[in-house]
């Protein structure tokens, strides 16, 4: 006797093909401390943080949450399955993240504990679940500059920035290092965030692969509607110039991370 | 700018008086092994197990799951609050129990890997959340009894489990003794289970608090369905006798894990 229901949900949900962002920066990361192994070694890290992502977009989707029905192009698991399976396999990748970096002996167990911990942080009531709740309370309502940033760098900037310094910490990056990686990850996170909202006036949804157009929509502040089109992407090229500036005396081993952030503010999907 | 609902939430969620078990079987398990500062020593990964327990209780209470208003004689947290809430304060717990264990310092790194990889895989879904997809699956389904134990020995039994062997591993417990906590918990998991099935039939909601009599309501298999009271007693009491004979040599370091086995069995709430 097996839950084939909640298995079969399971693997729709990895199945679904995603632009792999924070596994990609925790890799490139980790290569970019110039430590020869790092890249190789970071596998299990970047599938927990792939899985810590993908959770959190199952539940955000959830119709006591964004109530979305698309999602890559495709239904959204609870609209493929139902919703106490997409709770389910939400809160199960949640679990198995932490688990894929408790058992990996390539690691040492320094390493990982330092890893989970992050992690930990980044996706719990001090990051991205914690940002959720505020972009909850903040629906139609006014928000300044200073909200939205804070919203954003809670929802979605603490786990590019824990990816960037999982990477490093993965590589053994030596501690200015890692504080390079965490404001790097800062900037380039609200970057991110800022380019999502560009995006979203200006796409529609077969080109998004998700709902466009929905924020307004639901009444949800965003940095386009705060500034316009046009200075908000002027603000998220300077933002990724001051990361770049940040890592510029970095040698070639930094270069997929410098490509990386540029394929993060230059994109239409 | 706080997320002030979010708090208030998670505050009402772990303010609501419980049994705790699952914290106090760690704690007494680590002083079973004998190690003097064990029970001391567990303190977080105890609080960490306790976390994983309350945001299982939230996500299930949810009306896609189990739909309950009621919960240690409280409103649940979807009905305080709402399901948005609900589901992010259980995810935020979630996250915050591998946190704990990961920055618990007062243990070594290999002791805090080994915890997290036991939680983790007795919470996911080789464990509680693939207990409870069987269980969804299993609604209104004939079962017999090996598929009944099976579900039970995921839903709620890794669980408890993982309590027991947590505490060794808090305690620096033997192989052996491992493998003895690890058999006791699967014996006294399920035994705890089947009197909650006789408790469920024999109390009112009051003395319960939570919804009585719900398992026949939702059209689920009970121990009680399939041997009737008496024998569903009986079974759980030679379970339990089973267990302690299996720390029938330990020394009277393990008194506190032997007289909180006996308040499993013997409750009535």
């Amino acid at each position: 006797m097996n839950p084939t229901r909640l298995n079969d949900a399971r693997s729709y949900s990895l199945n679904i093909p995603g632009k792999r962002l924070r596994p990609q920066l925790l890799e490139a990361s980790a290569r970019a401390t110039g430590n020869d192994r790092a890249e190789a070694l970071a596998g299990p890290s970047a599938e927990a943080i792939e899985l810590i992502h993908t959770y959190s977009l199952i539940h955000d989707d959830l119709p006591a949450m964004d109530d979305d029905d698309l999602r890559r192009g495709r239904p959204t698991l609870h609209v493929a399955f139902d919703e106490a399976t997409a709770i389910l396999v939400g809160d199960g990748l949640q679990a198995k993240a932490f688990e894929l970096i408790a058992n990996d002996d390539e690691l040492s167990t320094e390493q990982r504990v330092r890893l989970i911990a992050r992690l930990a942080k980044a996706a719990g009531f001090d990051g991205m679940v914690g940002g959720q709740g505020l972009d909850i309370e903040a629906t139609n309502k006014d928000l300044s500059l200073d909200d939205l940033k804070n919203i954003h760098a809670l929802k979605t900037g603490a786990l590019i920035t824990a990816a960037l310094v999982m990477g490093g910490i993965v590589g053994n990056a030596t501690d200015a290092q890692l504080a390079t990686l965490e404001t790097v990850g800062e900037k380039i996170g609200l970057a991110f965030q800022i380019i999502d909202d560009v995006i979203d006036v200006r796409s529609d949804s077969s080109t998004l692969g998700k709902t466009a157009g929905k924020d307004a929509a639901a009444g949800k502040t965003t940095y386009v509607a705060l500034m316009g089109v046009e200075t908000a992407q002027t603000l998220a090229m300077e933002l990724y110039d001051e990361a770049l500036a940040l890592i510029a005396d970095w040698d070639s081993s930094a270069d997929s991370l410098r490509a990386l952030l540029g394929k993060m503010v230059k994109r239409d999907r």
